[in-house]
C-alpha cells in the first residue's frame, strides 16, 4: 500500500458558473431590472462585509465564450454556508434570469509533501494560503484535474518518494510565475468529479497559457495529469455589473 | 473461470436527486407554497412511520453546487415500494416545481470475502448493516463505482485469494474511520450503470475527503477503482424544509 | 480473417422507454385523463390480440429511478411494424404527456456456436426462443453490450474455437439460473449503438444481480464484455395502468 | 511518414435526421397540417426534378426508435447547395414541428487502394458510384466510423502495402453482398466528427446485421474500426408522407 | 523534464457558433425582422471598421449540418474585447432568435520550433501571421486538437529534438497546400478544453479533406493527434445575410 500525502485544508470553495437568459431579462421593465441588479449587489455587499471580517472571500468574473456568462467564486469556513449562499442567490430576482452552467465544490488545500518537522498551522504564510482573500486580478482561469491511474501511468501506485520529488520539480515551475500568477489549489476528492480544482489569477491572461503549457511538459502533468474543462474570464468589478447587465 | 464472492443483500435503495425550479416556485402564492410544503412533509411523516416500524429508512440532504438542490435517499424491502414512493412523490404539488437531476438504484450489500464458517444472517451486527436506519449525520457523500477491467488491471480476472487479501487491507482503512464515517455500500450490478453505490455519513465533512483520498492509494482503488460523479450534501432536517423553500 | 459465428434471427424488438410529464398530465381534467388512459389501453388491447395470434409479443414495466417512468417492449416480424407501433403510440393523447427517455432496436438472436449437424429451424424449442411470448414476470432488467476490441482483449481477433469454448462456459452460468431467470438475447449490430441487447425476466429481482455479477467473473464478460446503461423495472399489469396514472 | 491513399470524390452528402413534435403538430388545424405537408412535398418534388436531371439525389426514410422520426439524405455537387437545402427546409411550416436530431456532412468517396494504371474518372462504373442515384430500397442503415489510432492498433502508422491488402480482403466481404446490399461510403475527414460515413441500402433489413457482423471479424474492423451511432430506417415513399403525418 | 517549445502569440480569438430559432424568428413581423437584421449588420459594420484599422478581424460563415447555423469568428487584441463583442451580440434583437451552439476561446499562435537566432517579432511575415486579416475564402473548416499523452504515445515526454523534427515534416505537408489553404493555428492551453484550435480557409472545400487526411498519416497526427468536433461552413457575405434570414 502506497502512502497518502497529508493535506492541509482551509476554506470550502464553490465555483458557480451562470448563463444570463438575455431574452427574458430584456422583457423586464427598466425599473424591474434595476431592482434585480440592486438586490444582487446587496448580496455582493454582504459578501464584501464577510470578506472584510476575514470570514470568507469571493470573486466575480465574466466568462469568455458560451460556457457561461459569469462566475461567482465563493469561499467559506463551512459547507453549510456555501449551500446557503447558493440558495440565497437562487431565490433572488436576478437568478430567475440566469441558468446554471457549471459548478465545482472543493476545499482550499496544501499538499504536504514537505518534511513535517514543524506545525504548518503555526505558519502565517500557510494560514494566508489556506484562508486566502482573493485578489482583484484582471483575469481568472479555472480547471479541475485528476492524477492519472492508467496502465503504466498510475500516480497512486508510485512510492511516496517518487511523488514527492516529482511534485517538488512541478512546484518549481509554479514558483517561476510568482508575482505573475496567483494559484489556488483546492481539493475535491469526495466532493466533486475531479480530485482537484485549480484557480489561477493574473493581470496578464497569457501567463495562464504559458504556465499550463510549460507544466504540461513536466512529468507530473505529462504522464499523470488528466484535465477537465477550462474556463477563462475577465474581472467583473461591482461598479461594472450594471453596465454588464444594461440593455436598452 | 474466477470465483465470484458471495454477497449478502438487504434493503433496496433509491438515491433520488432533484433540482428546484425556483422561478416557477416563486410564482405560487404563499398559501399554495405552504400547501405544497405541507403535502411534502406529510409524505416524509409517512416515511418516518415506516422507519419507526423498521420497515425501511430514509434521509434528506441539500446538495452543494448545481448538480442538484436536494437528495432523498430511500430504503425499502422491495423494488415495488421504491417505485411507489418515487411515483407518489412525482404526483405531489411540490414535485411540479422540481426537476429530476440524478438517481441511483441499488441494494444494501455486504461483500462476503470472509470465511464462511457461520451463517451471517444469524448475526445481529450483520442484520443491522443490511437493514440500516440511516443516521442524522450532518453531511452525506454519495458516489457510484466499478471495479476496473482494463488490460493488466482486470479485477474480475484475479484469483479469489488475491481479491480477498486486497479487500481485507482496503477494509482496514475504512475501519480507521469507524466512529467518524458511517459507510453504506450498496450493490447495483444489474440495477444501474455502475457496480456499486457508496454512501458516506459524517458530522465532519472533511472526513469524506480524507477517507476517499487515503483509499485511493490502496491497490484496490489505485489500480481497480473507477469512480462516477460525487455528490456532497448537508442534512436537511424536517423543521428546516420550510426555511429552505421559503421565498419572499 | 477470423470466422463469424452464424446467428439465427427471430422477431424484431423495440425497447421504448418513456418519462411521464406529471405536471402537464395533472393539468388535464379527470375526464380527459380517463380518455387518454382508455385510448392507451385500447392500443395495448390490440397488442394483446396480436400476441394471442402469435404474430408478436409485448411487455409493459414501470422503471425504477429517473431514467424513465415506464418501458414498452415490443416484438414484431418486421421493422415496419415496429415503426408503425411507435408512431401510433406517438399520435395518442397519452403520448403528449410523455417524453422519450431511451430506446433500443434489435432482433431476437441465437448465437450458433453449436455444431451444425441439424437444421435449427426444425427445432420447436429454437422456434420458441426466436419468437418468444414474453412472460408476465414481476421484474425486468435490460442492458445493451458489446464484445470488446481493445489491445490484447480483442474478441473479434480470437479463433472461432476459443470463442466457442468461452461461450459454452458462459452459457453454463446462464443455465444454472434456468427456472429463475428468463433471458432474451437480441442482436443489434447494424441496428443500434451496441452489438446486443439483453433482457432478463424474473420473479425475484435479486437474481438479476446474482446472474450478472457471477457472469462478470467469467472470461467472456471479464475480459471481453462492455456494458451500456442498466434499466430495472416492475411489471405494470394492464389493470394497474389506471392506478399508476391516477392523480387527484 | 506513411503514404495516404488517394481518394476519388463525388457528390457532397448531408444526412439530416429530424424528430417530429407530435404534440404541437396536433394543435394545428387539419387544413394547416395539409398545407404544411403540401409545402414539404413540393420541396421533395424539386429534389425529384434535380435527381431526374442527375444534378443530385436524395432519400427519405422513417427511423426506428427514438433517435429520430425520419431522415433526409441529400446529395449535391457543392456544399453551398447542401446548406441551401437545409436552410430551405428549416424555413418551411413543417420544420416548425420538427426538431434536429442528428446530422452528418460528408462527400461520396472511393478509396483508391487499386493500382493506378488508368484514369478512374474515365470509368462509367466509377462515375456512377461517385454520383449515385439513391435506390428506393426498403431499408437504410447509416453509421459513421474511424480508423483506430490506439497503441499497437494504429491504422495510420501501417505501411501502405499492409493497408491495401487488408482493404482488399475487407472489400471481398462487401462483394459477397452484391445484389443484396448497396453500400455508399462517404468521406468526412475535415467535414464532420468521424472519418467516414457508411450508408447501406437493402430490401432485407437482416442483411445489414449480417454484413456489419461479418466484417467485424475482419482485421480492418476488428483491430482498426471505431464506430459511431447506428441508425436504421424504413423507406418513406412520398405517397406515404401524408399517412405518416396524419393525425385525427 | 522535457523542454516546452516557446510560442509567439497574437490576437485573441473567439469562435462563436449559433443556431437560429426559425420558429420564433418567423413569428416576428417583416418590419421587426428587418430591424433585427439591420441592427446585426450595424454590428458587423463596426467590426469592419475595426478591421480596416487593423485592430482586429472577423469572419462570418454559415455552417453545414445541424451543429450550428452560422459562425462568427472574432479576433481582438484583448480578452476583454472578445467578451464585450460577445455580450454586445447577446443583447441584440437578433440574438433573441439564436441559441448558443458552440464556442472556442484561443489566441493566434506560432509554434517556435525554429532556431532562435533572430527576433521573430521583427519579421513582417510573422507579424502578419500573428495579427491576420481573415480572408474572404469561400469555405471554412474549424476543429480543436490535443497532443496525445497516452501510454507509449506521449508527446509531452518526447525530447525537444524529436518533436522539432516531427513538426518540421508535419509543416512540410502544410506547405504543399500553400496558395490552396490558409491555416490559422491558435493556442488554447489554459483557455479552452483542447490545446489548439485549427481554422482553415479555402476556395476549394475538398482541400480541407485532402489536407487533414494526408496529415493524419504523418506521425505527429497518427500517433499524437487527438481531434475534437469538425465544423465546415460557407462564406456568409454581408449582402447575403438578409437573404439567409429572409422568410415569407
Amino acid at each position: 500500500m502506497s502512502e497518502a500525502a497529508k493535506t492541509l485544508d482551509g476554506w470550502y470553495v464553490l465555483h458557480d458558473f451562470r448563463t444570463v437568459d438575455w431574452t427574458t431579462w430584456k422583457m423586464l421593465s427598466s425599473e424591474e431590472r434595476q431592482e434585480a441588479i440592486h438586490e444582487f449587489l446587496s448580496l455582493v455587499e454582504k459578501w464584501n462585509k464577510t470578506q472584510a471580517e476575514k470570514k470568507g472571500s469571493h470573486a466575480l468574473y465574466t466568462v469568455v465564450g458560451q460556457k457561461a456568462d459569469f462566475m461567482m467564486m465563493l469561499l467559506r469556513p463551512t459547507m453549510e454556508e456555501l449551500n446557503e449562499l447558493e440558495t440565497e442567490f437562487n431565490k433572488t430576482k436576478f437568478a430567475e434570469f440566469t441558468m446554471p452552467a457549471h459548478s465545482y465544490v472543493s476545499v482550499v488545500e496544501l499538499s504536504n509533501y514537505l518534511p513535517s518537522d514543524q506545525d504548518p498551522y503555526q505558519s502565517p504564510e500557510i494560514l494566508a494560503r489556506l484562508y486566502p482573500i482573493l485578489p482583484k486580478a484582471k483575469y481568472v482561469c479555472f480547471y479541475p484535474m485528476d492524477k492519472r491511474r492508467q496502465g503504466e501511468d498510475n500516480w497512486y501506485m508510485l512510492p511516496m518518494e517518487d511523488r514527492r520529488s516529482m511534485m517538488r520539480s512541478h512546484g518549481m515551475i509554479g514558483r517561476q510565475y510568482a508575482g505573475k500568477v496567483k494559484q489556488i489549489i483546492s481539493g475535491s476528492v469526495g466532493f466533486d468529479d475531479y480530485e482537484w480544482g485549480v484557480t489561477l489569477f493574473s493581470d496578464d491572461v497569457l501567463q495562464f497559457k504559458k504556465l499550463v503549457y510549460e507544466m504540461r511538459f513536466d512529468e507530473v502533468s505529462a504522464r499523470y495529469g488528466e484535465f477537465g474543462s477550462f474556463f477563462v474570464g475577465n474581472l467583473l468589478e461591482e461598479d461594472k455589473v450594471s453596465h454588464f447587465l444594461h440593455v436598452n
